[in-house]
């Protein structure tokens, strides 16, 4: 397999080299992925140590090296310890949707993130059970919203149609504050609130001002792909990190990945299996993050939707004593709707103005009359109540879904009740094929996520069924076809 | 000056080598700049040739010039043809607001971006006359709009509120493609409008998917500020080209940037010149992006208003034969308002996927309401009856402008008046120091950008003044206080 061009020269230009390095490693990827998806690498295959196959080659072992790591990124290899990289079993099984070959005319970074997001491809056809991560929308208080923003003054409404400040309206920024403090026990100052569209803004906003290309960031195995896809279509190198019952094993990652900066967490409810990360595994993920220099950014999307008792909740991970180099991610995507396009990041202070300035340069602000009733809505009490009603709604819901799901599976099905989130994960054994099972569910009618679709390396099977915006008459209707689907396993 | 850690050792792997070449870079850069802000490069100094400066840092002449190259982009220095780079007369005068040292913590990128935006700073004060690109809000049918969102169902309501198409609203899509026709002469299909967050997420889109780090794009001097900094912030090298009474000069761009693959343009109405370029013109701009399989992009910001008959519009650049390679940007926040944050990108069909992905991993999508309600606004003709309105109003307050300045300056500002915009240039002669005037005005409460802001290497002066936003009154006070100013000149 020798490459077009390859060349070993070191003594060209600084600059030309740099290009010759770039299009070296693209083509070595390249030629791998090809192999890979025309089966001429099978899976399972062992692929060749890469000092032996970088002289096959006539290239560097850091250029193969590179080939390889975001091969395994983007799923296509998996590497096992003290043994070799084989070609993982997802890796010729195309994507349900298909890899689309990226129009010629894009850039070698357009490229990457054409194709990362190919590989996620986020869906938006209407929600229905059990999709994950949608919330009750059919009752949303959307009269009470539209009055709000009529009681705006023709003076705030003008001033709310200007160019505003980047960083976001300074009544939602405190607004935000102080639910932060209330709901979640995050001290910060309104003016380290940052609004942005929602959290993969915030995500976005975070790996172009804190990561290079190349740059390593510890991702949690299984995960929530449109975190992948934001890091891999900014030349980020997503490293997948095991879970156990206390969370995201920081100590294997930090083992196993010595040159991350980053982390990137779900402490409160991790997505998608639902664990909560205990207070050792907090702190030694404080701790790594100070003695590497690391950021952690804390992704609370649904840290709000806890039903036991005020004292049994769960503080997020960013109100700990030690948190500087935390960053907090928080969506309204799903306390009020994924519609809305609203989120925030907290930042440390020193970093406020690169944020705002990130933002301005992206897409200058958020829309002024959304953020004007927004910070409206919360500072009358609107979201409380609103909270308040979807997390007797949601547990109710949870409730249901454990009883049709055992109901229609004859018992096979026996979901454990959760005291937090708007999804469960029903875990299979390891050698599980749970992608057959959502694709006949699919054909069906009914939405059933296989957690392998949310997995790296991790070999956990299951499926998860999002339960927050779904009537009792939805979910025993799916549940009767995944009962039937489940009892014929 | 030397490097610290400066390396010429050429035999290092690959990726070391690239991360030095990287920091090699940077610290030329940076001690550069610091040269310059700090004095000890005064403005007027001509730097050394580059091949000796290279051999007295003991680096390679390419690490330089990258550094004088972005240097340039910046504005710090000026390149002189036939002669040498010089730090410019505007290096020394630190930038109206101050020049932010990054917080420490940022990447390389991250550096970049805060660095790039600190200089453009896009201001977010409520609009004072006369500020440029500000449209009249104040009469804004705000009840109309929200009118039109609660028309929607309950059922159009919580479809709205879900997780949405990236490329945007169908409905939406299509009322701007059917509006493109009407009065761009563009003729396209919904499938290639994509909605974005105002035209500065379309550049970044733009950016993300057809530029890599290094890349040459031609701009217009003087120009927009966004853009370049949107460009710079990723990477993208920002080459300018000089302005004739027919638009862009082309062929000195082409001649002087040969590695050019996009330009970014402003045809109907150059910003901020307000040159419409001639179909000659276009003709040979279209020619050379074909001939280098360029991009060039066409920032349409103010396109809809112009004031003569309709035989007398200038169609879109788009709209022309042989303008494949053309991406048209356009925004509503000049006909509409800039807090509505909504735009859109019309781009080749095969490169529709690739931008809805680009999106959908950058912020998902635009808000579910506000595109709905705009695409019901377009099709039920308030648009149209919105556009005339204002054109009618713009024209007015255009001649008030024009009138009260000559009164105000007693006839030493005479401006020309012109049939299309929301502001007018008064030219200085070249060697004017429009900044103080400017500094002055402002301390009086009024808003006068001088031309020298938009320049990279451009030597014109003058001032901008915007009408659109503002009453007579408004304008006859902010009038009296330059033409007092003037008068003092």
């Amino acid at each position: 397999m020798p490459v077009a061009g390859a060349n070993r020269q070191t003594t060209a230009t600084q600059s030309r080299h740099l290009g010759q390095l770039h299009q070296l490693r693209q083509q070595v990827y390249d030629q791998l992925r090809c192999a890979i998806e025309q089966g001429s690498l099978r899976a399972g295959t062992r692929l060749p140590p890469s000092r032996e196959h970088a002289a096959s080659l006539g290239v560097s072992r850091n250029t193969v090296l590179w080939a390889v790591q975001r091969l395994q990124a983007e799923g296509y290899v998996v590497a096992r310890v003290g043994d070799g990289t084989y070609v993982s079993q997802a890796a010729d099984t195309p994507p349900t949707q298909g890899l689309v070959a990226p129009p010629r005319g894009l850039s070698r970074r357009g490229q990457l993130i054409a194709e990362t997001a190919a590989r996620w491809r986020p869906s938006h056809v209407a929600a229905r059970a059990f999709r994950i991560g949608a919330p009750e929308v059919d009752t949303f208080p959307f009269a009470l919203w539209d009055r709000l923003a009529r009681q705006a003054s023709t003076r705030q409404r003008s001033d709310q149609a200007q160019y505003l400040d980047p960083a976001g309206n300074p009544d939602l920024r405190s607004a935000v504050a102080q639910w932060l403090w209330a709901s979640r026990g995050i001290r910060c100052d309104a003016a380290q609130v940052v609004v942005c569209s929602g959290s993969q803004q915030g995500i976005d906003l975070i790996a172009r001002l804190l990561l290079d290309v190349g740059d390593e960031v510890l991702v949690e195995d299984p995960g929530y792909p449109g975190i992948r896809a934001s890091l891999l279509g900014h030349g980020v190198l997503a490293r997948p990190v095991a879970l156990d019952a206390q969370g995201l094993r920081i100590d294997e990652g930090a083992a196993q990945w010595p040159a991350a900066c980053m982390a990137v967490v779900t402490p409160t409810h991790q997505f998608p299996t639902g664990v909560c990360m205990d207070l050792p595994r907090r702190q030694a993920l404080l701790q790594w993050a100070r003695t590497h220099d690391a950021w952690v950014v804390e992704d609370d999307y649904d840290g709000e939707f806890q039903y036991g008792g005020a004292a049994q909740r769960v503080p997020a991970l960013c109100s700990l004593p030690g948190s500087e180099r935390v960053l907090y991610v928080g969506t309204f995507s799903k306390t009020l709707h994924p519609g809305l396009r609203l989120g925030f990041v907290v930042v440390p202070p020193a970093l406020v103005e690169a944020f705002a300035m990130a933002r301005a340069i992206t897409d200058r602000h958020a829309p002024g009359d959304t953020q004007a009733v927004l910070a409206r809505f919360i500072a009358e009490g609107h979201l409380l109540r609103h909270l308040r009603q979807m997390r007797e709604l949601y547990q109710a819901r949870q409730r249901v879904l454990i009883d049709a799901l055992a109901d229609a599976s004859d018992g096979a099905w026996q979901l454990q009740p959760s005291d937090r989130g708007m999804h469960l994960l029903h875990e299979a054994a390891t050698g599980t094929d749970d992608e057959t099972l959502s694709r006949n569910a699919l054909t069906a009618g009914v939405m059933l996520a296989p957690l392998s679709r949310y997995a790296m390396q991790s070999a956990r099977k299951g499926w998860l069924l999002g339960y927050a915006g779904y009537s009792e008459g939805e979910m025993r209707a799916a549940a009767r076809v995944v009962g039937a689907l489940a009892r014929r396993l």
